[in-house]
């Protein structure tokens, strides 16, 4: 398999700080099948992110899906490209504990530089906790500052 | 006005620690019409929050209309009552820089124990850099540990 650069794989691979906001989730690359447009990720969920019940509050749980369809694009882009999600809708199915959070992401389908995308996170014993999907736009990468 | 009490106003009015995924998120209650179901926050986007283009990722902007919805549900509710978020899709506008970002939250319509809600985020100059829809339901507060 041949060596991927860019922002994405520089980033997972130590070549590359890993942005502050997948540092801030505790965001971990798994695995990514670029060919099939999949990817296995995972996050560490602290008590940062509570409500007072003591489970993650759903604003985490949708921050971390955004941050799985978005690698999700990002792995099977080129170094001179970068992504910009423009929705994402999220839906809440079971309250989860901090610690360890799981998620799988995959390329729906692209039709020019759009890209519609969905994920799901799963609990330690493999219950999908939430689902996501989302729509992004393939960007130059030098763009990416200007992007929402 | 009478005084109001339970999980919401305890913690905006001091009299219960903010829970720790607010706190994360540097909520804060700006104004709150309970009659009219609207809500003005604020939240302070930190670098913890930043992509590497030095923009808050859309994560935490889900995150902060999360947390928007469902104070505005929050505020109107009994000392007994809780709320479920079960659908959030948000609508990513312009990129915005960490550092002070507004929120305003309605309670458009309930339905018996369903409310539907919307929020906008906005940047200090108040252009709208995110846009969200939400579901919930309303719970008695003795399940919200058992809630999504």
């Amino acid at each position: 398999m041949r060596q991927r650069t860019g922002p994405f794989w520089d980033g997972v691979q130590g070549r590359a700080p890993i942005p502050p906001a997948a540092a801030t989730l505790g965001f971990e690359l798994v695995d990514a099948d670029v060919e099939a447009g999949t990817i296995e990720v995972a996050f560490a969920a602290t008590e940062a992110f509570t409500n007072p019940a003591g489970n993650v509050l759903g604003a985490f749980l949708a921050a971390m899906l955004y941050d799985t369809v978005g690698p999700a694009l990002l792995a099977t882009l080129g170094p001179d490209q970068f992504q910009s999600t423009l929705q994402l809708n999220v839906g809440f199915l079971r309250p989860v504990r901090p610690g360890w959070i799981g998620g799988r992401g995959r390329v729906v389908h692209r039709d020019g530089d759009l890209a519609f995308l969905e994920a799901t996170l799963h609990d330690p014993a493999r219950a999908v906790v939430t689902t996501a999907t989302a729509t992004a736009r393939v960007i130059p990468l030098g763009e990416a500052p200007a992007a929402a």
